[in-house]
């Protein structure tokens, strides 16, 4: 990273500077492991004591810090300033060369785009389809027919599937894949006789992939990631599954056949959803809850089985009241034995 | 998918047809999706309202439907009818080619069985041996000494270490693992020391396993996974484990060190199994179950820690009374203090 | 394995024989499948009563056992003596041979120590580094500046990220991945803007990581594994977790963002750790446990929300017994009601 001036980086933010807008910063640190000449952020109130002892030259933080032993500069979302700053300062991710590499194995029935990178041992089958733009680490398999929109980036390992379509700026990440089989199966009397699953994946435009995830195949029909939604590592996403649009799916959850959920959903990490379920819109879940209803569109819901939010807070407040509980009731048999024994006396 | 008439359909399914036995039918198709040409099937009762608005031109139905507004194809079990339909009239899953292809690599003292299909990139270490009709994709691992039966599928990525037995018509999905080192260490007074990982792994006939699934080989012996197995994404199955035939384990099970599941256990997603376990036949686990329990054969549990399902009902039940109970505690308090308050006064 | 006298077993483990110090054993095995000729062990109490009942030709076992109808091998911790025997006198994993494989694909920019082997479609990147005696299975991927120190094993499928470093004696099981980036977006008003993931990720000496694993790469700064750290399979850690030396984590565990752990702590399988936490040295955690909470060091916890485990006995001895107290409540009601019809006829 080349070094910039204050000035240059709160011109490029809209932001303001506190102190020397001609002081140099020359590489982006987190806020304890900073050293002279970094530029951090505050984006987190409850970092805020750390502020006090950073060695960073240059901090980023929102309206309401006024004071720091480091220049300032001031906009109004932190996180997404610095975001800003390290994407547009710092290196990016290497990739491999333009072209398509001696050892890659593309079929010669394979369609590539313009300016795509095929790295060395990534294979195209036949009938698939790389948009302009593409990259495809190493070891990335492409299946028949698959189809890829413009300035995708499959890592090492990915595995897609024959027939299964993504948009464009789509990202999927080492050893993720995309369009087994879903898990069907009807008894016929003495074995699981295996349902085909002959649908597909869609994905839409702007999804993220996690690494090592996995997202079946439709039985028919499709299986649809909606456009901007992002997914954590090692989720599992059955067969029939539609997400909307700008949905976030934390690492290892499980979302069983034919669940849908809206847009803006937020889902926590280890969560499951029983299958045939509707979550509405922008619904959210806290780690760990297991759903085992529809949601409606705009709740907060936890625990397993999952409740809305403010009831599982209820519960569990009554849970840890139980034992004064006992002791209450122990005191009332006491007293009601009191009770009994003077009415006994009065009677005689 | 070529057309087909409905009467041939039927007689391929031994059924009867209610409607036009002329009609024909070119794709599959589910009963919201469908359109005219669809043939669609109705096995979750659930989804009975919307065969009245189904748009498929015939509907494959169980004994009790008599009506709608397609024609029915009547069998006794709707799901495996369609199964076998889609299996029969659809297309199937692309393949690589026959033979080896000249970007494999395959050991000079690997054994391969007649009309293999070995796909680019794909790796038989030597001593491995690939039984006929086998299908390796590209990219899929065979380790030293690893047996794969007949009619075996390996789809890309997966990766078979050493000495790992696979029976015949074993299916395994992308990334997948079978045979990596069980999790197994002793301290040692300063560090965890390795215990060596000496066993194998067995996979019965007709197992199908899921993508990026870990079945971890025996510390010595073997992990065995039986017959008519089938193992959804993302389980982790630990070393020496033993799973009867026809199980069914839902995606992101975990099954710790040494369990026994015997036959026709069904396994909800996310669950988890302490080691050590026995679980009888036919028994049932809830999705996010923590088993640390053994179970006898045929009962159903649920919750964390796992209980009979109907004692876990009975909990959750209670534990939703509980604020009921506090209501009730504190009135029973003001009846007493109302009685004590009378009795003083009585006595005074 | 070649035979080996018990009277050479024991000396090589510091041991004593009870029994005939020249009989021969030829392998290792399970205390319940042993056969004449093998040499068992028994550590887990819960096993002592199979020793009665076994065939094999030796057993070694601790300071308290003294009969059995086979020779004894006795030691201070036959778990660990068993590893050894095991890992002394049975055989190792087959390896690639020495030497970069003709279709392994190396860049002309990367460092290779001595004796290094590099299996046949193997990749390793630009600017990587690999130590001395290191092991790249077949398949495995090296990214761009990459650095592996000596004698480390990366199995089939494997991927490491650019700039990823990992120290000595470092073992990864098949298909994990080391680097992909974190989970972090920041939402710019119509979309989940993306947050780069400048940071890397620093595995310490010693550690092994199971199959399917995913370690997430830094925000900035390191995402870090500390030295004799053991992983389990199908792990997540997200970006910027710090573990410290000897943990065990076992499989399926997820640890969001920015968590540390200290030396020495124990996770159980399937537990979820929210993010931001500081969980002190040698804490353990019970299977499916949910941490929302920082830990002190040395504490044992449990549950979703987790708790201390004593803490959390009590909270489930509590639930068992809300169905006894309704009915407690229910009498005490009946007798309030008799107290308040007497107490009404007395004033009559």
């Amino acid at each position: 990273m080349k070094p910039y001036k204050l000035k240059e980086i709160a011109h490029f933010l809209g932001g303001t500077v506190i102190g020397d807008p001609e002081a140099m910063v020359t590489h982006p640190a987190g806020i304890r492991e900073a050293t002279p000449g970094a530029i951090t952020f505050l984006a987190n109130p409850k970092y805020a004591p750390e502020l006090a002892t950073t060695k960073a030259t240059a901090a980023i933080v929102g309206p309401d810090i006024t004071e720091a032993p480091c220049a300032l500069i001031k906009v109004d979302n932190p996180d997404l300033a610095f975001a800003k700053i390290v994407a547009h300062l710092a290196g990016v991710t290497p990739k491999p060369e333009l072209g398509t590499h001696r050892k890659a194995i593309v079929s010669r029935y394979a369609t590539l785009g313009k300016d795509t990178r095929i790295g060395a041992g990534a294979i195209v089958e036949a009938g698939a389809v790389i948009g302009d733009r593409c990259t495809i680490y190493p070891g990335a398999y492409v299946g028949y027919g698959a189809v890829l929109g413009d300035d995708c980036t499959l890592y090492p390992g990915v595995v897609i599937y024959h027939n299964i379509s993504l948009g464009n700026r789509v990202s999927v990440h080492a050893n993720a894949v995309i369009g087994s089989d879903g898990f069907g199966y009807a008894w016929d009397g003495t074995k699981h006789a295996k349902i085909p699953q002959v649908g597909t994946v869609k994905i839409g435009d702007d999804v993220e992939i996690g690494a090592g995830v996995a997202i079946d195949r439709a039985r028919f029909g499709e299986t649809v990631i909606g456009p901007g939604t992002k997914v954590d590592n090692l989720v599992q996403i059955a067969h029939n599954v539609k997400i909307g649009a700008h949905a976030l799916i934390v690492a290892q959850v499980g979302i069983a056949g034919s669940t849908e959920l809206g847009n803006g959903v937020v889902v926590g990490g280890q969560v499951g959803f029983a299958g045939h379920l509707k979550i509405g819109d922008r619904a959210m879940f806290m780690a760990q809850s297991g759903v085992n209803k529809s949601v409606p569109a705009g709740e907060s819901w936890s625990g397993t089985p999952a409740m809305p939010h403010k009831q599982w807070l209820d519960k569990e407040r009554n849970q840890k009241k139980v034992s004064g509980l006992r002791d209450t009731v122990k005191k009332l048999e006491e007293r009601i034995a009191a009770l009994e024994a003077k009415l006994g006396e009065s009677e005689k």
